[in-house]
């Protein structure tokens, strides 16, 4: 079941301890799902319960605790030894009483000797809670607890060939899916219809390569709501005139490729077509920027650079290092392509470059996830870089018949 | 935009401000997704940030707190006045530098008047995480936090009658989403093109409701990992004797019905066949004793009663309360069927019965979404209560020809 070599694992594990070494962290405790998944390849819908992988340095295996009925699954789909699966009641779930997960791993780190140590946790990750570190902290009085919040993620950021593979594949379904995806959208067709359209082809995939579900909805703000980027969809239908933005993400074993386009519905609005022209010479300034050595703030000013002659500003960063992801987020969550980050690209970094425009009642976005090469950059996708129009009662530009 | 009534927002805040008296709160900072949309309407993918919904007591507005570019999805789908809709700027967002979000909202609060007052903190929910409740103490010294978590989940409970119509459009989408699903579950189709038709019914929803996205994605364990019920789907083929089960929400607005169920592609094992009758014994058992006065320990012992008399036993909670959702969870965290947890049953509260039986090497799940009436309790979705059995080159139960 593993997606990556036996050797992989090791590695990834070895970098990570030469993290905490430098850091002198004897003990990191991952409760990101993304995180326990890239040491461990544990993999279900079992975040919604406290879980772990602690990994101790002077040890060779990393341990997982998790609710019991997802112990088997932990059996099943990581490399971690059956007795490093340690499993707690069910009644530690939700409980009415004052239970709680962490007491009972706590106590646990304590009886095997970490309850002295240095222990590192995720501060800042959605599945360590507030609660989650005062217990946690009251388990383990005489622990020294640091913040190692996005550690793993900063090993995650040079992707593997077999990491590359699959993203290759994750864009595969993304170019398929926005195909189908903006055929649907139609005037008089409901939003639902065309999400239920985009998410079948996601998650069906290609016949060489199955769909995962990626770790954020189709999001498909419409007309006027174009603005606001993190809408999902609704009952209405689209009207003609209307402009659509979808930004998806085609997901394989977990790893995406994320891409935005801005679909108008018939003939686009003055606003879109002095935009979209803008936007593409800002990508291709981006990509043509982009290399080995250079930082992210270097690609935003790139950016900056074109927009600013056409009298444009833009307030929100441009992208983020993208690729292993668990809902809520395909992000993550280190480098990102903004003034200030001086993150220095090297060779198989991955972003997802999405310098989108939104003003009150319009916007537009059009995106590429894209690698860094040796050399300059690369994109992942095929689609088009370009607004897109649907013309109805004529073949579109990829040759499907609209009827 | 609104899904509800001014005047139903309007009671559930004068129910959470009650409940905050009570426990001498001045002021309730809901993190939880499920929470601020309760309150405000906010509904949009903006969660993976930081964000907050600020219930000041004796104030009539709630505040709303979040990223800039997602503020005018604030005023789009709340009824929060919009001098009311604080926006951070974007440099918060995943921060290269050391600020944070709660930072700027906690200058904010203290900007406000509201930095010596007891304000409650949602503790142990996934979107306040270690760090956010760090830098708010920071940023607050003089304040005092108490732990106010599942306080607006408390009111969630008991749903209204919108909220129960919202629910039964939920539940007829499951029901078409199951059917789908399970016509989809053959010999040599792969796990993921199931999941996608399952996907597209739950997106698409009827014609008269279309379906949003569900918290937890199509959970689909088969043949010998039926025992572990997080586990979602993959490349591989279902094989003729494989049982398979389809765990799923309809959801509609926010509002989900979980169903689940178990197919078996071809003769059922033995196994199977023993455990199905004495599950839908015990769901039978749970729902004649379900009535307003009774605890939800009570339903558990009526479950455990009827499978003690097969030798049975099971360690997980038979169910929880089910509602309003946002990923990772359609669980609303409150009460649990089980043992020791004394809720007792009101009219118009909601759950999920599930009370699957998982063993090391296959499990059984055949569940119902319930609500308790004036008198007893009744099922909100019609999907045969059985274990369903694919016949290949038959013509199946449900009347859809098995090619």
């Amino acid at each position: 079941m593993l997606p990556f070599d036996l050797t992989e694992y090791q590695e990834r594990l070895l970098q990570t301890k030469e993290r905490m070494a430098e850091r002198n962290i004897d003990v990191l405790l991952l409760t990101d799902p993304s995180n326990m998944n890239y040491i461990t390849g544990y993999d279900a819908w079992s975040f919604y319960v406290h879980q772990m992988v602690a990994i101790i340095i002077d040890e060779p295996q990393p341990l997982w605790f998790g609710r019991y009925q997802d112990a088997n699954g932990a059996k099943l789909t990581t490399w971690v030894y059956d007795e490093n699966i340690i499993a707690y009641p069910d009644f530690y779930v939700h409980a009415a009483t004052d239970d709680h997960p962490m007491d009972f791993i706590g106590e646990i780190l304590q009886q095997i000797g970490q309850g002295t140590r240095r222990l590192g946790v995720e501060m800042d990750n959605y599945y360590f809670s507030a609660k989650a570190f005062a217990r946690l902290q009251r388990a383990l009085p005489n622990a020294t607890f640091v913040d190692g919040d996005l550690l793993v993620n900063r090993v995650r950021l040079i992707k593997s060939p077999t990491e590359l593979s699959y993203m290759q594949k994750a864009a595969t379904i993304a170019d398929k899916a926005m195909h189908h995806g903006l055929e649907a959208i139609r005037a008089n067709v409901r939003e639902c219809d065309a999400a239920a359209a985009i998410f079948y082809h996601l998650v069906s995939g290609t016949e060489e390569s199955g769909g995962d579900y990626p770790s954020i909805v189709p999001l498909m703000p419409a007309g006027s709501n174009t603005g606001i980027p993190h809408l999902t969809w609704s009952e209405r239908k689209f009207q003609e005139g209307d402009s659509v933005i979808v930004e998806l993400a085609g997901c394989y074993k977990r790893y995406h490729v994320p891409l935005a386009r801005t679909v108008s519905i018939g003939q686009p609005n003055d606003a879109l077509l002095k935009l979209a022209p803008i936007v593409t010479e800002g990508i291709e300034a981006v990509l043509q920027k982009a290399k080995p050595g250079v930082t992210c703030s270097d690609l935003e000013a790139a950016w900056r650079n074109v927009i600013a002659r056409y009298g444009l500003e833009k307030e929100a960063r441009l992208g983020y290092s993208v690729g292993l992801g668990y809902p809520p987020d395909w992000g993550e969550h280190t480098a990102s392509i903004r003034k200030g980050d001086n993150t220095v690209l090297e060779p198989n970094m991955t972003f997802h470059l999405i310098p989108a425009l939104w003003y009150d009642n319009f916007g537009i976005e059009i995106s590429e996830t894209i690698r860094i090469t040796e050399a300059g950059a690369a994109t992942f996708t095929n689609y088009p870089r370009e607004l897109i129009v649907q013309h109805p009662f004529l073949l579109n530009q990829h040759g499907g018949e609209i009827s």
